[in-house]
């Protein structure tokens, strides 16, 4: 027996119909080339996406082609999101819920991009759950400003839920400065703001230094995700600023939002070291969403142990990769996407990152995670940053090297570091090895870029074990 | 081009699961008939529901058959609301979206009842979207208590939107006058309420009497709909008590949450008179859900003016009624659902409900609200409940007559009445008979019985017209 229900497609243009109806007057604020902000209401930025649909129309696009978009975060930006998907037809009653909507390629830190093709159903859906209390939670009254660039990972959904909700937008254009960034949720008033942990950081030492330039009483939420975000950047931020963040994970093939580690009412009631370290874990799975660790000996329960690999699946979540068949071995048989990250997750459904799988580091056939090597030297004062790669090791096939930026004016040295380390590790999850680097390279969208660390200090053991060698035995030589 | 996104179908399972993974320690609190409260989790009560499953196929329910329910609000109801829809494997992945999930019959106060078939897909967005921020915006941390009976009106979804939110549920059993309620909102921390008008009332006046007997306090979010709420119900409940109430409209066929009148931005920050008249609207439509009013000139402006019929469409409104083809006149050709409701929409897309068509008393040509009326009276000092209908009159097709129930130990007169409504109303609006009785007859679900006082005073103006003439020519007779 089916219902007898409206068939109504979940297109985008649901979202900008929504928008133009009720939320007309709302802003779309964008920082432009010159520095002032360009202030455009919802109207015109969806009257300007219906002309530029039609131009694009005009040009020769059709169904099924694709528009690339190579922009900042701005209007013009948001306009792609919703004229591109519409082409057909702007905003009107005509697009399959099926139907691509958009395209997003993985950054490539682990290998060949590869293709995300979000169909309308899956960005309508969500959207949606974006919007859920428990995750971005943002309403009419609110502002929000993506520090996730547009052209990667889907803006984190983030123009579609503010544009649903009638949440005003801020968009930083090309100044990602900390100070250009704290100007801007100052007098823009943002309630939301969301961006991978690097930024924060750069935040959090601008806010250190210069708290009293900036009026940021109107932020209620920030949503980090990404990549791992340190416990003690969590806490820097709430104890020193009065700013509380939420820890996202998601992925590109996962649209990308898929967990958030919001605290249950029951965690809320806990000492404030146990919701720290709830608030630094990935946090559980959205609705609709659901998750699972797997590894050789099969699905492990939720127990919060081992190592071992994530996997998602979901309304949002890729059942493929575009043009891509040798990408197969990426889904299982019975439907689930591997994410290629290894994580436990907790009785409460709590998932911990432990590492991506391409860069934990395998040491004397064990495992050491460097995310959370690099999480604990991030929380040794007068560390900015820092990042831990497994360097191939003559004797222990892989072991971890550490690159530490220090803040401005202070001063370290390796053993102060592993000295720190101590008391929460194994001895032989130490690095052997901690450089001092006035910068850690990044990709394109602010994560570390360890392939690149790894290739650059490829022959760091190798040409420490030769020196070993050399010292300990001349009478070989 | 199609998405290569996962094919998971928007079924109720997700829902379950969800609950059952996450939420398996928050709680299902029910008032059982010794009046005693019984606390589940919902581990116990997802558990039941999948056994209730088992035993109804093991009974030879089979997939398309209808199991009916006949129970107040308790957690054996909202295990029927999991365990029928999901017969055919519970909570796992084989259930076509489009498959009928749930019947529930319009109460007839206009007609013969009609069945309004409910798929799975339906279900699941109309419980993402009341989850959002500005609908009942509930979060795990909160608890809802559904004043709406589970055998209507799909009791405006609550059941399945607390389970996915993993928020507690309040069910109050047989128990449904004003001090009964208020009790277990007070002992189970309610912070969500939802239920018709006529329950609020009853409350607002226990309230008044001996507010200091109970704890309101963790109270922040009354959703009132079902029937229009009178301005002064809003103001006393925000100026007496500190409760904030938010109206929403719909109907069975609506699933039943379309609207809600929660204030934006801009309205937030205007006086309160202007607040207040806004929060007595049936509010904005919800995302995904498109209005229209329509009367014979065609599609009328959103400029608020007019009486004309409220159209809607959206993925949880009826398509068509249960084996009714009779009842085909009620969609446009276009794909929209007639509600029978008279209303204007104004520019900033709130809609006003100003009767129900059938309940417009037409007057000499001219239509008047009954429920502008019946608000108005209950605005007055010392009036508890007011009903007006329509009754057959010798020279004006209709006239207004009024039911008025005092408070206790207040009076009244028909001319006070008429003396209050003068300054707000054309003199022709005003009602010529005022009756004031010790209760005005209601439906199962708390709406006024319009049908029935029509009936009941049937002759009032014919015989009120032939004791006038009487009176008036004694010559003739």
């Amino acid at each position: 027996m089916q219902g007898l229900m409206m068939d109504v497609p979940l297109t985008i243009p649901l979202i900008a119909r929504h928008a133009e109806a009720l939320h007309g007057a709302k802003i779309v604020a964008s920082r432009l080339p010159d520095r002032s902000v360009r202030r455009l209401t919802y109207s015109e930025v969806l009257g300007r996406a219906r002309r530029l649909a039609s131009a694009l129309k005009q040009l020769g696009v059709r169904r099924g082609d694709r528009v690339a978009t190579f922009c900042w975060n701005h209007h013009q930006h948001v306009e792609t999101y919703f004229a591109v998907p519409c082409i057909v037809d702007p905003f009107e009653e005509e697009i399959d819920e099926r139907e691509a909507a958009a395209m997003c390629y993985t950054s490539g830190t682990t290998g060949r991009p590869k293709g995300v093709v979000y169909s309308h159903r899956s960005q309508l859906l969500h959207t949606l759950v974006v919007l859920q209390p428990s995750c971005l939670g943002v309403s009419e009254s609110g502002c929000v400003m993506p520090v996730v660039p547009m052209f990667h990972a889907n803006a984190w959904g983030a123009p579609y839920a503010a544009t649903l909700a009638g949440a005003n937008q801020v968009h930083a254009g090309p100044f990602l400065d900390a100070r250009s960034l704290l100007e801007l949720m100052t007098t823009e008033r943002v309630t939301h703001a969301m961006g991978v942990p690097t930024i924060w950081m750069g935040i959090l030492q601008e806010l250190d230094r210069h708290a009293e330039l900036y009026d940021l009483s109107s932020l209620q939420h920030m949503l980090i995700g990404g990549a791992a975000v340190p416990e003690s950047l969590i806490r820097a931020f709430a104890e020193r600023h009065g700013i509380s963040i939420t820890q996202g994970w998601g992925m590109t093939e996962t649209s990308p939002v898929a967990s958030v580690s919001y605290l249950t009412s029951e965690l809320a009631a806990s000492d404030v070291d146990t919701q720290y370290a709830y608030r630094a874990r990935a946090g559980r799975p959205l609705p609709l969403v659901d998750v699972r660790v797997h590894d050789e000996s099969g699905i492990r329960p939720w127990d919060d142990s081992g190592m071992a690999e994530l996997e998602v699946r979901g309304p949002w979540v890729a059942g493929a990769y575009y043009d891509s068949p040798e990408s197969a071995d990426r889904f299982t048989e019975d439907g689930w996407f591997k994410t290629g990250d290894v994580a436990s997750i907790d009785a409460r459904g709590y998932i911990t990152i432990r590492d991506r799988a391409k860069d934990v580091v395998k040491s004397g056939g064990e495992w050491i995670s460097s995310v959370a090597l690099e999480n604990a030297i991030m929380g040794m004062p007068g560390v900015a940053e820092a990042a831990v790669v497994g360097i191939a090791h003559p004797r222990w096939d892989e072991r971890p090297l550490a690159l530490v930026v220090l803040r401005e004016g202070c001063t370290s040295t390796a053993d102060a570091v592993r000295a720190h380390l101590a008391p929460f590790f194994p001895k032989w999850w130490l690095p052997d090895g901690v450089e001092f680097v006035p910068a850690i390279p990044k990709t394109s969208v602010g994560k570390f870029q360890k392939r690149e660390i790894r290739e650059r200090y490829r022959d760091y053991y190798a040409q420490a074990a030769v020196s070993s060698v050399a010292a300990l035995s001349p009478q070989r030589t």
